[in-house]
């Protein structure tokens, strides 16, 4: 089984739940980023990152890449933890502020994120990276749509 | 020299054609995610990326991420074109919009970015990822400022 | 009749149109900004308006809302142009970068957008402020996505 | 003594006090959109506006510029609550989301925004618009910029 059928058959809480304790396989993305979840309730979420060196721009700091999808996956994940079986969100809009330059000396970071807003297509949230000390590197907002069945499909 | 010295000495443009020309290496970033430059002049770059399975979140298309940094390399890139040794500009603020799903099978992916405005301290510039038939993925803008140097740094 | 009512029996491009020939009243946004419209074509609009005093915030300079509100205006429109009768988008998300301050002294200023993307639920623009000389002041871009009827609504 | 002149002699938290305390006369823009300021701290602040009739689009409800201008005025200000005399940040960049359409039915409308990061040249902070039971209409954050003084200017 997939990751993504996996996570089709589970309601959101539950999959990250899973992802949590280990007992799923965390995406490819996340494996490549080294991005761990450690933290999940409905509707919020924390994942931790090191901006190791693998990550840096052409300026010996960590590529804006890195933040970006640090914050997409926890702002995304914590919309989807509202989300039963079957229903998830995706991102359509995302927003990332950089409010100081990111390198391996400052550690573990932590990613939470929280919902903002959840309707029946729409749905935002907002989501901050910090170190170990609670200092802010950088804070993101996303506006994400439900993602439609392919036409036809006889799943509920 | 490290990539981050190289990138001090030279103008952007002439940074930017090192990478074209196989003269310098790229960032690590960019190695991570096969992000290559393919064409540069002032104020406008082409970078190109495939959207590997490597890339997926756990939906089965690329993660949010993956759009985010190819995006955020060509955006930042655009504005450093246009900058003389020893000045370069930093992302303060990205902002992404995804328009379709992208995976592997989309093939080479075209990221284009052009300057919108550059003035003392902030400049902008917007980009479009798009497929080898022009199809639009995603496209986004960046906020960008000039990095300060350290207090009491003797480098010109 | 409502400017509303109006709205609904026409397609976007009849619209614009008859507002752009004096057939049709002004929103009352915009009437109150004194915002006109003075090209429309499928995919493409331009507003003008002018940075006058009453739009001042404490500052000195026009309002950041003065900005927002004139490319909000565009962008929501330059999408709209392309929709049929009974179909219409709304805004969901906005961003603007604000890159010189406006004031009178700038003169009429002419806001241009076009469609960056449109598909079935979600379309996306861009649209610029510039003076007559074409001098930028502002710049944005916008989501939006397409307005659904009530349930149970008896109109096609 | 023009407003512009009052806010510059004065740290941001009193030009504010003076505003909520009538003791200063609000910018042009907040008189002409009815935004009138209820609380401020030291990196909060609350605005209250009502969605008239006269700031609706053409679709019946209220033009998107609304919210834009009453979230705008609430993020700079929140920001510039924290500014010494003579200090001030101005918006380099706004962003909007709108999640639900504003009528006057909404009654008045509260904006509170906060302080996200506060550094040496630039600046961030969210908000939100809610009714008076706490629903959620639109949320925005900004990146602010500090606003140098002309060159050759002879003040601190």
């Amino acid at each position: 089984m997939t990751t993504a059928q996996t996570r089709e058959s589970l309601s959101g809480l539950e999959f990250f739940r899973r992802l949590l304790n280990g007992e799923a396989d965390p995406p490819p993305m996340l494996q490549l980023m080294g991005i761990r979840i450690t933290e999940v309730d409905f509707g919020r979420v924390v994942f931790e990152a090191v901006a190791d060196e693998r990550f840096y721009n052409g300026m010996g700091v960590a590529h804006g890449g890195f933040a970006a999808t640090l914050l997409d996956t926890a702002l995304g994940c914590a919309i989807n933890t509202a989300m039963p079986a079957g229903r998830r969100f995706t991102t359509l809009e995302l927003s990332v502020n950089l409010t100081r330059p990111l390198t391996r000396e400052a550690g573990t970071l932590r990613c939470e994120a929280k919902i903002v807003h959840v309707g029946g297509r729409v749905a935002t949230s907002e989501g901050r990276i910090t170190d170990h000390n609670g200092k802010l590197y950088a804070h993101g907002t996303t506006t994400c749509i439900v993602v439609e069945r392919p036409r036809g499909s006889l799943e509920p």
